[in-house]
């Protein structure tokens, strides 16, 4: 029996995530839900964030059989990891402790900056997590980037220049606290679209470090063994998928493509309450 | 007894709204309700609006007692004014019809623009509305402008080029349908704070409509009566105030003088469910 990793996110930027799974765990079968009906979460409290992705969770885990969780959000994955793990009694990965590790593997001055939204910063889950892997981290939260990627403007001259002006701030802050940082962590799944716009304006030497790929190699390393047990079966043409929404099915399906980089297909509409 | 005035919005952006009822209203009471839980609603779908703002009006009339609903919300106003309606005893009066009113009122060729957010140009409701008033509409998205105000770049150099963007945009397609506009509407609450970036950008000889005035105008016409009736009484010495948020309490009362344009005080936070 293949197993089946389930991945959540507040809306669809996860999809980064499940694009990094898919391709380092071909043989597993993966169930995604984005809670757009609420989304987003990274202006919302940890009380409302952590009772939205719990009843995700717990859809993925008694509906879909997951026997794996990936939190693909790192909202929910720095307000709500601890409230998931007590409600499914299945293992659960976040994004932030992954993004950490990679930096904590990247880095030579053992200092970092870290970009995501307003409510993952204000939780400073990736301070907390970089500095228990002995690395110093600033962080600052970059609210503009999430709309810009879902207008479409990854490729634009305004989306630079907001990226040049959050990145100089940044950048000026640490050199009043005497970092040195070395290494970029993208800390928002919607950033990896901005990827190359980012590696553009950030100094030379400085490495940039995507959570998406960080969790999904995580993943590999952790469920990897029973994801590959499928072996011994049919092997898929390819991953198999099922994707859920709470609302916006027809956005997630013209926006998940581009997230995913494959068509989503049929996205079923499912409903939480609430 | 003075009458009370129940004020609903999906956050903050409707305290742009409040203010003008406040200026136009100043013997009434107001309950103020931003469902802040659940924003922004520009994205999601009418039966989840529907479900949001049916909440949100019952809680203003049945525990606050509003005797009259302004909906200073365009998104709700276009998608669940109906439904409202049904819910609840009171009269309830949205933004949309003002808008295309005022409008109507200034336009000399018959053509107008309106710029909003996602959900409330894919409902096409200022277009129906500035038909009834025999007036065409051509009505354009601008989903980066929320986040802009949010961010508190009101008046930045980012902020006016992704107005150029939109305005160009937007007047090349009037033109290309034979269009001759001579207003542009702000079909969307936050909006009002970027009236002198958005005055310098359009053409010259086209006049900019604030839906949040235009709906504080019609309410004082359709209300007046009523609360003017506190005359007889103390007048207080200005509007009295209750603010109600579902969440971000801090997020509101930060945010919200900005709109207001004076303090907000205490939000208190209530429960919807959901």
């Amino acid at each position: 029996m293949t197993p089946t990793i389930g991945v959540f996110d507040s809306g669809f930027g996860g999809l980064t995530v499940l694009r990094a799974l898919v391709a380092r765990l071909p043989l597993a079968r993966f169930a995604f839900i984005g809670d757009t009906a609420r989304l987003p979460y990274g202006s919302k409290s940890r009380r409302t964030i952590a009772r939205y992705a719990v009843q995700s969770a717990q859809f993925l885990v008694r509906e879909q059989g997951a026997e794996f969780l990936v939190i693909a959000c790192n909202t929910a994955s720095a307000l709500a990891l601890d409230a998931i793990q007590q409600a499914v009694p299945v293992p659960v990965l976040g994004v932030i402790d992954p993004g950490a590790t990679a930096a904590r593997a990247g880095s030579r001055t053992n200092d970092v900056l870290v970009i995501a939204t307003d409510a993952t910063v204000r939780s400073h889950a990736y301070a907390a997590a970089c500095r228990a892997h002995g690395l110093r981290a600033l962080e600052k939260a970059c609210p503009l980037l999430v709309p810009l990627v879902e207008e479409g403007w990854t490729d634009h001259p305004v989306t630079a220049e907001v990226i040049r002006i959050y990145l100089d701030e940044l950048n000026t802050e640490a050199a009043a606290l005497g970092l040195n940082p070395d290494m970029l962590v993208l800390g928002c799944t919607h950033y990896p679209l901005l990827r190359p716009l980012i590696e553009r304006a950030v100094p030379s030497g400085m490495r940039v470090i995507d959570s998406a790929e960080a969790a999904a190699e995580a993943a590999a390393l952790q469920f990897g063994n029973i994801a590959h047990a499928g072996k011994a079966g049919v092997r898929p043409p390819s991953a198999e998928l099922r994707c859920f929404a709470t609302d916006s099915v027809e956005k997630f399906e013209r926006l998940g493509s581009r997230f995913l980089d494959r068509p989503v297909g049929k996205v079923e509409l499912v409903d939480l309450g609430g």
